[in-house]
């Protein structure tokens, strides 16, 4: 076949010939150079508020259903890096707990017609179809949280969660099972507000491992531990008598953690 | 200055211009349509053998180190997949306990000249040098492993590792952490031979946490499990009075490991 060819000639323009290399070459260009094609960070952030362990979702602009944060990574950056990164624009903070979980694929063929149709065609690269996901969790201040990308956010109860894209919802279920698994050595503190009771650090344990603990033994164990300072104030507006509120000595906390805190 | 092309031409053969053309696309294709670009699993595969804790490493066919084994994924299967399809082939066992612990990335600007020059040119997917590595690890049944693959295996000690490729130092690391973070939920005695003594089981659990256990408590903890059977048989040719094989009930052994394995 390729013989035939040589003798024969095609005329084209210089706009035309750049044209069809230059879209392949701008095609390669975009799938080598800048981010890892196929790979995306996916990340679930657990926030506690009103009792409630929940999670940060959003909609971006043009998509119309509800997600995880996520983002590329580029090719010259740590994919905890991007991890970091995508948190810091999402969500306002730099100082989260960040943890790699689990890293999840999305087999072509496999693709539900909605995601291939609402994201294939896009621009957006946090929107692009991906087929690895590496997901990671963050533990987030839920008051401190301000979006810093454009979108609809929402924090939503895991157990009232809305219908979400890809497999967001493995995501978030492997997420728990995960913090479970890891929680005597991490800092699910973070997850309260920088003064808060007893009780509140208590019914966090309880949402997490979905399970009731006797209120004297938990606080006797929480006291246990010296990275627990009780402070002058009380809380305000609860229901049964003000409880006293506490806050908590991050580098006793870091220490405490390193030998695991058991319940 | 795309105006100043229009009015001219450009003369190619028709071979030159599929050759032009078709390299892109070729190169396209490679990329995109087989193997997911820029990600591999590499497998750190752990024996027992010798009460010594092993890794499997191997050298490929024009290589000129080590590393461990490792392969692509392709776009249309789930990452487990790929994991275990490359474990069958670098073992030839199909039945191996595997476990994904961890990703990790490679930035292309932190690469190695060694790496680059190595592994860019080649075109064995096995070798070629990737941004995210998926790793896993496998316990492996040391007598039973026959290498299906081209190339030069070794078992090696952990604490006697030559020059590796890529990262695969810091994989092995990691491996072992997470081996010990998950022990008590870990079937790790798929790494022992089908008959084995409880000193060889102690010795196991000695080298993975790196500590020595009372014999005589390590084994009544042992016994105090259903999972171990006496057999009648007693190992010959060890130094002292021949010791008692045992064998494992692995239905028992995998509800035991539900709850965990304490020791």
């Amino acid at each position: 076949m390729r013989k035939n060819y040589a003798n024969k000639c095609v005329f084209l323009t210089l706009t035309d010939y750049f044209r069809i290399t230059g879209r392949m070459t701008q095609k390669l260009h975009r799938q080598q150079q800048v981010f890892i094609n196929d790979v995306s960070v996916d990340c679930v952030m657990f926030g506690f508020h009103d009792y409630q362990l929940k999670v940060l979702l959003l909609k971006w602009p043009g998509a119309n259903a509800w997600s995880l944060p996520r983002g590329p990574v580029r090719r010259t950056e740590v994919i905890m890096d991007a991890a970091v990164g995508m948190l810091h624009t999402t969500t306002g903070l730099d100082d989260v707990f960040v943890q790699q979980f689990q890293t999840f694929s999305r087999p072509s063929d496999r693709w539900t017609e909605t995601s291939k149709n609402e994201f294939s065609a896009t621009a957006n690269p946090h929107l692009a179809a991906s087929l690895i996901a590496v997901g990671f969790y963050a533990l987030v201040d839920f008051e401190r949280v301000r979006p810093r990308v454009q979108g609809t956010f929402q924090w939503s109860e895991i157990a009232d969660l809305p219908d979400l894209l890809f497999d967001h919802h493995d995501l978030i279920e492997s997420a728990l099972l995960a913090l479970r698994k890891d929680l005597r050595y991490l800092p699910i503190a973070k997850l309260l507000p920088s003064k808060f009771t007893l009780r509140e650090m208590q019914k966090l344990y309880e949402t997490i491992l979905n399970r009731a603990f006797d209120r004297r033994n938990f606080h006797k164990l929480l006291m246990s531990y010296d990275f627990l300072t009780k402070l002058p104030e009380k809380k305000t507006g609860s229901q049964n008598k003000s409880p006293h509120l506490y806050t908590i000595d991050f580098d006793k906390y870091e220490s405490a953690l390193q030998d695991g805190i058991s319940y």
